[in-house]
């Protein structure tokens, strides 16, 4: 290759490519950081797919381009991707931004290592175990196992896959032939990730039944009951329920105690999605909403979500003190995981896990926690509910919305019916409209059968306050009064 | 809670927040990038785990700590974890830096979205997409379909669930009663990500057929042609054949060309884990050693690898144009990925994913690839093989150190026999000694059966020069000596 002079060369140059880091993080800081959160600035500057790869000039060519170029590619994508920071964007369950966990997160790029083994991941082992300790007391369990996984869905799927095993370890060599249908049962509102991890792990979505919920988004525990027996009656062995607590669309919490009954009578395997709920266990005023939950056998958590500690955190955490989920996942691999180690081989935990590289995700959750403590994540959960609160009495003073539901977490679902369709309302296209002026705030909308659209806002970022809200119902009005 | 004073008050101060990260950031300048590439330092300031405990004060309290002391703790983890970013740093298929992405990951980590919508992440939908047409040119496919997944492992394991899928789509609803017993096909030396899919795809670790290797490690295709009759005379479904570019110990290709042919003749989904050795496609000189990847239907290929473009970042590509990755996956969530939106919804690509959180990591591998472009790329691969071709050529010339084989790739796997031992190798505990010296460099070893551990160096690092390779050699050596 021309470009190959030297061997004695390195082919990158510290010095340039600080300064080129330098720079980007002083756009970061101004771009992302500032304006980013600034209520005066846009929470997204919208292009159209055809014209945005213009903008960005995406092609990958033969040679390379000159710093001043890339910068301003940088600055590009700062420009043109969303702000997910912003005191307006209440579009996902995820949003905000907090600095200690930013740290940790550009501290843990930079130092770039896997983790799997003491050796390679010394501090980040530690680290993890330590975080896990402390999401095991706030579940209320004194010891345990655990392990944080890439996303909520794929820690939902380590927990069928552990309950399975649990109960038939032969799958692991054998596979599912020669067992018997296995079923799954989880509430008709639960995350999608249950059906996508019955698929995936070979189980089908056929055999996830779901189970009745009431008015406010729960599941019936007597529909579950019954589910079970009629699923026994047919043959099918029944091995795991996975509650939900804090469903996806209206926020629902799963009465667990009733549930823990259930599987203890029918020795299931209780998993608990508690991927965007979980963070309620910080707080004494509102953990009562999971009251039960240190009777299940896992607990999926991300503390990406409310907490704010930044794509992607999310912990599995296990009761079992058996080393099933080593058990389970382990391919003993002699390359990576060596016996004769001059450590405790334990600490090795990469065989834990059906991946092999696996990101480091612990390091900005414990710096956060480390620098607000407990009190101040206790906080965030608490201040989370005091604006869902005043969102839903707000509501109920203005004309034109209509709550879903009294809601018993921070999702606010409702409609808005503007002035001009009042009394026609299924016509009402108002989603439409208000998609086409995104740029002053986002916020995540849900078909519903037979009904127009309706809003959920979740308002939970630490950056925000009552005029955040203010500003968010007085657009939405501002914005049905055009059409 | 005590801390919650006023709604009106955001619980995260801009300023003093941004003060913190400046901070941090010119602590990974220094300690991380500087002094963790500066070959006068250590590689690794190890530490005992009980005693790095109280270094770190892992424990997580109430009340949070003054900034100050948050600061030191950033230090803190910089000093104790492995600078996998040293010139001296041989232990894992990861190494160096790379500025440029480098800055693609702080920017991911500011912007905090999450890859499932173009209305979340309009620039990364577009990134990945181009990301992935331009390693599908290199794969030799003009067209075809692809995602970023967390890690190899699970690139292979989409593989597998796209591969059965397609043969038996009513698996997805279904599961795996009442079909036959399926087969996976891949070579003993392949990664032990194989087996671990099999396992949680429901398939079992026992339906995994090990194919017979040649001396260099590379699948022989007599054998599998022979394994695949059995298998299909004992009634199995064969379906796939997993084959390795660049096996993780020995770096061995298996032979595609050959191995295509035995796909076609037994209508087999043809995979390619080319987690390690894909990066040789940008090499004109090289490439010849994927010959015939063109044939496979997936080809999973870690760029955070060779071309060090930071963990994680790792590519699963199809040739299929039917959309089979989104019909395998989809749960088609109402909540998220809506039909009514105002652009083309075929860019939510989120349900083309079992996760549902997926982090961005194609925007640094952009950024570095517009960087250096693909000749810059090519020279990191070529320089790779001239430096591990210049290890062997000393290794031969040098007393005590013995090749396991002649390399055709980077790894270079040897023995070294200190002057002490030799004529009694059995009893070499060399490695333990090596092991208890770790600070100058890192190095990764492998137990073989009835022989003493043998050493892996992998040379890849586009920091590192051919003095780096002569301290590594000299080093080997010197130890040697006091034993």
């Amino acid at each position: 290759s021309s470009l190959l002079h030297d061997l004695n060369e390195p082919l990158i140059e510290h010095a340039e490519g600080q300064l080129f880091l330098t720079e980007t993080f002083k756009i970061i800081l101004e771009e992302v950081l500032c304006k980013g959160t600034d209520v005066k600035e846009k929470v997204c500057e919208w292009k159209e797919p055809e014209e945005l790869a213009v903008l960005l000039d995406l092609e990958l060519r033969d040679t390379g381009e000159p710093q001043g170029k890339l910068l301003k590619r940088v600055k590009d994508v700062a420009k043109y991707s969303i702000k997910t920071s912003h005191p307006r964007f209440f579009n996902q369950l995820f949003a905000g931004v907090d600095y200690h966990s930013m740290a940790g997160r550009f501290l843990t790029e930079a130092l770039n290592t896997n983790l799997y083994t003491y050796e390679i991941a010394p501090v980040f082992v530690l680290v993890e175990a330590e975080v896990l300790r402390g999401m095991h007391r706030l579940v209320g369990w004194t010891e345990g196992d655990g392990i944080f996984c890439p996303g909520g869905s794929i820690s939902n799927m380590y927990a069928m896959n552990l309950a399975r095993y649990q109960l038939f370890p032969e799958i692991k060599s054998r596979g599912l032939w020669g067992l018997p249908r296995l079923t799954i049962f989880t509430s008709a509102e639960s995350h999608y990730s249950v059906k996508k991890g019955a698929a995936l792990l070979g189980i089908g979505t056929d055999h996830v039944i779901l189970v009745k919920v009431d008015d406010g988004g729960r599941m019936i525990p007597e529909d579950l009951e019954e589910k079970i027996k009629l699923a026994k009656s047919e043959g099918s062995v029944p091995f795991l329920v996975s509650c939900t607590s804090g469903t996806t669309v209206k926020g629902a919490f799963d009465p667990l105690d009733h549930i823990a009954n259930l599987c203890e009578k029918y020795m299931l395997w209780m998993h608990v999605d508690a991927a965007w709920g979980g963070s309620v266990l910080f707080s004494s005023k509102h953990r009562h909403l999971m009251k039960g939950v240190d009777r299940a056998n896992s607990v999926a958590w991300n503390p990406h979500k409310m907490l704010v500690a930044g794509l992607q955190c999310s912990a599995l955490l296990l009761r079992d003190t058996t080393n099933l989920l080593k058990r389970c996942h382990s391919a003993s691999a002699t390359y990576l995981f060596q016996q004769d180690k001059f450590y405790d081989v334990n600490l090795d935990t990469g065989d834990k896990s059906v991946q092999c590289s696996r990101k480091v995700d612990c390091l900005k959750l414990w710096l956060m926690w480390k620098a607000v403590g407990s009190a101040g994540l206790e906080a965030r959960v608490d201040k989370a509910f005091i604006h869902a609160r005043y969102l839903v009495e707000q509501m109920k003073k203005r004309e034109g919305f209509h709550l879903l539901g009294e809601p018993e977490f921070v999702n606010v679902c409702f409609w808005y019916i503007p002035p001009s369709l009042r009394g026609k309302e299924e016509n009402a296209d108002y989603q439409e409209q208000l998609s086409k002026v995104k740029g002053t705030m986002m916020v995540g909308y849900q078909p519903q059968e037979n009904r127009v659209n309706f809003f959920r806002v979740v308002a939970f970022s630490p950056l925000i306050s009552q005029k955040d809200m203010d500003f968010f119902l007085n657009e939405i009005e501002r914005l049905g009064k055009n059409m």
